[in-house]
């Protein structure tokens, strides 16, 4: 398959956040060329005249609990701890291993309407997980959800070894290995973790200071902070990633600076769920990595990158002054810092040979004009709909509202409202 | 003109916000018909299947800045005092009243695309203003931004009796009386500001307490807070409402519930000038009226009912717990609260009767489903890109993703772009 897409602004976000005029050119799934329009004998399979719009690499979701859609509006209102204990973990034991296929597939699908390209995915039953990937077209780096009640170790290393044996998977599924949080795993768990990941001289990602009440509970109990702690056991000699640190404290960001721990802000879910905002502008000023993602869509509840750029900047700057976490900053971090979290690199960018994972923004709408300062209009006034197309491995999965052919959106959704109403029956 | 929408759900907002299976029907402005299938010998001009969607009224956008749009990306990152006497007030000098026309009709389409069905526009040259309402077909309630530096107080008069004068103006249009804010507002104008609200028994509009700067400097000036300070001027004896809030007490709450003032929230316009969080469950447990606004997008930097919705639970739960300001109370807000607050009772429910200003939310997307709870996916996870239709006054003004035959999108465009380039010339 050949695509050429011509007649509109680029961002390539190979250097910085220049916006040029030119084309791209798409062969299988790898980007071929880039740059200002020139002559071609190449025969394509499809020409897109983008009209005017932007082409740029599509949002990478650095955490993301995708299976979690039956969830949805079903509990609200309540505080983190009670959320998970007495609303998500008690519903969660009725999903089958078939449920969070479809269920995960539904989330695909959301993904696709707002730009996301890849999604970092911790949930159970990862060889579910990677067929809603390859069964919808979506890039999924998938997650171990280890704790002391679900996943043993020996079954992180069977997946770690068996999802990223490329032969069998499609190249859309990767697999890096990580675990719940603290408050949910032993010491005996975490060092077990520990000696797998040097192991494999692994990365390692966690749920991490979310709320006060982890960070007390943690201390009470270790003595320190949950980073310290694991920072302790050896869990980031690797690097990796933790999501949430709105409690971090300035010798947690030292840790996260000097292991090369990327962090992962969820704003929306911080909000809703009231945890807290987190210290944005400390992480930027610490010179580390920062990802972004939605969360799940129990907690948040949607799973929309262009309210979680928004709630980035605009929490940064409630928190630590207006002119902080500024919009091109926030839309690099929910491009290249997500990819760079999630270990994606080769697709971070709109240069020739990286992986086709592209967006086109449609400028044509009003929340987009004037064309003042394209990439903050992004960052500030962007909004699903602004999303025309999604590209993902060179292959389109969303254009002008529909998906592509090989998706049956309403069978998707009957099957999400079946499998609600059986557990609620 | 005879629209019958049928096959869907219908909010009518009514009583409650119970969702019902049925059809409604539109003569000329007004709904004549909402409830279960019924028989009828009606001639329709046109018959829209609903599929399944969900019909309810449109949102209410109760404080904006419509011709701003040209500053939009323009000038951010700084603070609200600053933002303002650097960045707008010099920019908005060289202000044409034909850009008011051209920039506020920009807004408009704005609002169709997130469903908004009204709004209440404090600006400059207000006869451009209504002009652009009747040429877009927006329902706008066109606000005095009266101040030191702009309007007098004649001339408030001047535009109350032109602009009410319903012979005149379609219905579109309505007007009321306000002023900028008290910190460019001598007690002379305020106390001749009052002299006429009294003469006309009109209700009173500002912004206030936005900024902790702002409250402290009235106190300094005054001796008391703005709340205070305006209503011993007795500005409030015909009710009214006041923007943004962040910084108000408990006092200033008692006045507002007391005079039956209403408080308008724009929540990204606080988050993104880093003015603070309001204290939106105070208002609740207060029994203030509560309504719903995007602010100009210069502040915030886009007209979205949904990025506002989402924060004003958001803001509310992680300023006071995950348990207050829920979904439900939110979409409240945004529709009936906002109207409440622009004295637009006549367009807040589907009944009929009841002027036909409705919105079509698509449910046939992922991030809608499953269908556990409709009016929480609106708040929690709703975007724009569940907007199927929107109507005003009978009148079908976007619809699958198309404004209405009247309106040139692209010569807006074209013109907001000009505007820009010949002021930074």
């Amino acid at each position: 398959m050949k695509t050429r897409f011509y007649n509109g602004f680029i961002l390539t976000m190979e250097k910085d956040l220049s916006v040029v005029q030119g084309e791209l050119w798409v062969e299988q799934n790898r980007v071929i060329y880039a740059g200002s329009p020139k002559e071609t004998t190449i025969s394509w399979d499809r020409e897109i005249d983008l009209q005017g719009n932007l082409l740029m690499p599509g949002f990478k979701n650095a955490h993301t609990h995708s299976a979690m859609t039956f969830l949805r509006s079903l509990a609200d209102d309540q505080p983190l701890q009670e959320w998970l204990t007495e609303s998500i973990f008690p519903m969660e034991e009725k999903l089958t291993p078939d449920d969070i296929y479809h269920l995960t597939k539904l989330a695909n699908l959301e993904y696709f309407t707002s730009g996301i390209t890849a999604n970092f995915d911790m949930y159970f039953h990862p060889e579910k997980v990677a067929k809603a990937a390859e069964d919808t077209g979506m890039r999924t780096v998938i997650l171990s959800g280890l704790s002391d009640f679900n996943q043993s170790v020996a079954e992180v290393e069977q997946a770690y070894l068996e999802l990223n044996n490329q032969e069998k998977y499609t190249g859309l599924v990767r697999y890096e290995m990580g675990f719940h949080a603290e408050y949910t795993s032993s010491k005996k768990l975490l060092e077990e973790l520990a000696f797998l990941a040097h192991q494999y001289q692994a990365p390692i990602y966690t749920h991490i200071s979310e709320t006060q009440r982890e960070v007390a509970e943690c201390i009470q109990r270790h003595g320190v902070t949950p980073a310290v702690f694991l920072d302790q056991l050896g869990l980031f000699d690797f690097g990796g990633g933790g999501y949430h640190g709105v409690h971090l404290t300035a010798e947690d960001i030292e840790i996260f600076k000097k292991r090369n721990v990327s962090i992962v802000l969820n704003c929306s879910a911080n909000l809703k769920l009231a945890s807290g905002i987190a210290p944005i502008s400390d992480f930027m000023d610490a010179g580390i990595n920062i990802g972004v993602g939605t969360d799940g869509p129990a907690s948040n509840n949607s799973l929309d990158m262009f309210k979680e750029m928004f709630l980035v900047s605009g929490l940064g700057k409630v928190r630590s002054g207006a002119d902080q976490v500024a919009g091109d900053d926030v839309l690099l971090m929910a491009t290249r810092g997500s990819a760079k979290a999630m270990n994606l690199t080769e697709c971070d960018s709109l240069a020739s040979g990286q992986l086709a994972d592209l967006v086109v923004i449609d400028l044509h709408k009003p929340n987009m004009q004037p064309l003042n300062h394209i990439t903050k209009n992004i960052v500030y006034s962007g909004s699903k709909d602004n999303v025309k197309l999604t590209m993902i491995n060179g292959k389109i999965v969303y254009e002008d509202g529909q998906f592509h052919a090989g998706i049956d959106a309403e069978a998707i959704y009957r099957k999400a409202n079946e499998i609600i109403q059986r557990m609620k029956a």
